[in-house]
């Protein structure tokens, strides 16, 4: 049996197709600028021989209805899915589950009211989701579709963690909490690290770091996420790509009153426009670490920074968790930015974490222990897989 | 010889005026409701034979002019000041001084001119000191008034710490950093637990922790501060009185879309109606800790995000600092709860820090210790004096 794994967002969708005896991922795929005059289409799949093809095209989607069409037609005529009878279930992702999901769950018309409910909260992505959501339960009838959201894991933090100090009317009728985001890359890469550290997840505290163009920070004490470093939205926390994370709220009072800027113009300012790619003019880590080394200052500002905010966080979570038995790097930057997990992880001696340098250094593939072997705190580099998580907990909901 | 120290708003003058062979405050007192029908006028002093005085009196004042007229006559008066060549200088109390001001400096018409060109940056509080300055220099022409700023112990943090990851251009063109507030307070109280470990302050690293009404925690490396949670205003970092802290940027963009407020009201609710006030009703923590025993949920969950924000901080300095000399707890709540105290060091042993549990639920005035003998990081209680502080500033500063 397989499970379809899908990612609407409001003008693409992102699927990958994987086989549930060995969950490989036999075919993933993607198609942009949905409604303009010309789509974008892409596909990678295992052939019937093991052997990896691709395919690319451009033609018109007018809307998510056609995409999924393209997708299963796709699929079939490549002959990775034979027929829909063949799926077990679908994964959806959805961004924001508000304060009612804490699992995922098969979706119907109230789940998705539920999740239309939390427009508000996430009206960047949510609307996308439920294009996705809807057409696939009209395309699939018969295999269920189940919602994955990105800030279920998150659920389990204490009011103390998800409250923030304001009237208590904003929390009880308009939900202002810290919701936290990237929950599922968090719950994979804590799943893979009590595997690695050879102790039931239930024993473990973690600290989970990920770091891609969005990045973000949870505390997990006996496998539950006790708090993460994104809040009501991914804005908040540590520096990101285009996003300035923590920053005093005058700020954004002075930027409203002084810069005569609204409120579309400040929150693009701080989304769009901020985070590495405020400081320095660019936000990719790799192109600002080689800018760095040429000697150009705003870079060497932009990954100092970056540093930072990263080490007051892994210290803040610390003193929250009281013991950690691992610190695990993930996303692009995490996996792969020899230079931010050495920086991270520099003069913390005191802590227990002890970085085994030439380890880090070996840029190999993979899951790893970068720590040196004394290290009380072990330091992994575990790489992410949202989509297989997405997929396992699909199939796990529907069994 | 004497100094005054002036601290004036924009409706209100505290005053204090110490001798400067043995810095006893001889007198202090308050002017309120300047400007209104009735002003409020209260004084303590101690007379010839060594007793403590004290006055009240209501009768309108209505500008600054006459409240600094009424100080000197008052003072004159009870015998605390023979006349105005007694005096060597007068201190001012200045909540900002942007960028510019790394120390104490005697007023001229450029100074008052910078102080006035940052008002943007404090406009509840700048235009107030401007006035007492102005009066003060007018009526005391032979008298150098120095300006002592909040910002200025903090001036030494560096850029990783005071730039926020925003645009550039609104640190270079608009002064949009982090300029850390309270900075009197922890400078005082740093140079006494330099004293209380019999170490060189060059050579301590601490964490400073002023915890009143406003509240605010501070890294300080080697006697300098590097760090600390306030930012371009008193908004950011820990829980306090009436203001937020630490927030997600975006909660501000949600209450301005959804809720229909403007930056004004914006402000009032993260200022006046949040903090401790907005989880439960009350921002006075004697009187929360006090509803919290009698079982009010509200109050104790107050109480422990008051706790759950300051472990982070100190966590989080501590990872920046990477060893730490001494926790020093100051401020209304940080010399008086035991509660907070304890609750801020609990769970921290394998970071060194363990609470003499007796020693700090001992009721006693004065500077002492309240960690372990074995304790690595000390843990001081140091009652803050920001008059005496502003005093010996002033005097240095001319002599
Ligand atoms: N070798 C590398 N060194 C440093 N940064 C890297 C490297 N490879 C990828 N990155 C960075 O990872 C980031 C993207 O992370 P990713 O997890 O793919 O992002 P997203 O959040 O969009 O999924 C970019 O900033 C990219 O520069
Ligand atoms: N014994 C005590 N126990 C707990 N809190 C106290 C105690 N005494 C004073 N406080 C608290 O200290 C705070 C005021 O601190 P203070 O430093 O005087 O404020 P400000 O910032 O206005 O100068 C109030 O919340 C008050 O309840």
């Amino acid at each position: 049996m397989k499970v379809l794994v899908l990612n609407s967002g409001s003008s693409s969708i992102k699927y990958q197709l994987f086989r549930s005896d060995d969950w490989v991922a036999i075919a993933s795929g993607q198609i942009g600028r949905i409604g303009e005059a010309e789509g974008d289409l892409k596909m990678e799949w295992i052939d019937a021989d093991g052997q990896s093809q691709c395919s690319k095209d451009n033609r018109p989607i007018p809307a998510h209805q056609e995409g999924i069409d393209h997708i299963v037609d796709k699929l079939q005529e490549q002959g990775v899915l034979a027929d829909v009878t063949e799926l077990s279930a679908i994964g959806h992702r959805v961004v924001h589950g508000g304060p009612h999901f804490k699992h995922p769950v098969v979706v119907d018309d109230e789940v998705e009211a539920e999740i239309r409910s939390v427009i508000p909260l996430a009206p960047l992505h949510n609307p996308g989701h439920l294009a996705g959501i809807e057409v696939a339960r009209k395309h699939f009838p018969s295999v269920p579709s189940v919602v994955v959201f990105d800030t279920a894991f998150h659920q389990t933090m204490p009011p103390v963690s998800y409250r923030y100090a304001i009237p208590e009317y904003l929390y009880t009728e308009h939900r202002i909490r810290r919701y936290g985001f990237h929950g599922t890359s968090h719950q994979y890469v804590s799943k893979r690290a009590a595997a690695m550290l050879d102790k039931p997840l239930a024993e473990c505290n973690l600290i989970t770091l990920h770091l891609g163009n969005g990045a973000s920070a949870a505390a997990i004490r006996n496998g539950q996420c006790v708090d993460t470093s994104m809040g009501l939205t991914p804005l908040e926390g540590l520096v990101m790509g285009t996003r300035s994370g923590d920053i005093d709220p005058a700020v954004l009072i002075y930027l409203w009153k002084n810069l005569d800027l609204n409120a579309a113009a400040v929150s693009h300012l701080l989304n769009r426009q901020s985070g590495l790619l405020g400081i320095c003019g660019v936000n990719d880590m790799r192109e600002i670490s080689h800018q760095a080394e040429e000697g150009n200052k705003r870079a060497q500002l932009a990954i100092d920074m970056t540093l930072h905010r990263l080490k007051k966080y892994i210290g803040a979570y610390y003193a929250e968790l009281g013991e950690v038995d691992a610190i695990v790097f993930t996303g692009g930057i995490g996996e792969n930015s020899v230079e931010i997990r050495h920086g991270a992880c520099e003069g913390l001696k005191r802590l227990g974490i002890e970085m085994d340098e030439a380890a880090n250094a070996e840029r190999i593939p993979g899951e790893r222990v970068v720590s040196t072997p004394d290290s009380e705190v072990k330091l992994l580099v575990i790489p992410t897989n949202e989509e297989l998580e997405i997929a396992q907990q699909a199939l796990a909901t529907v069994s």
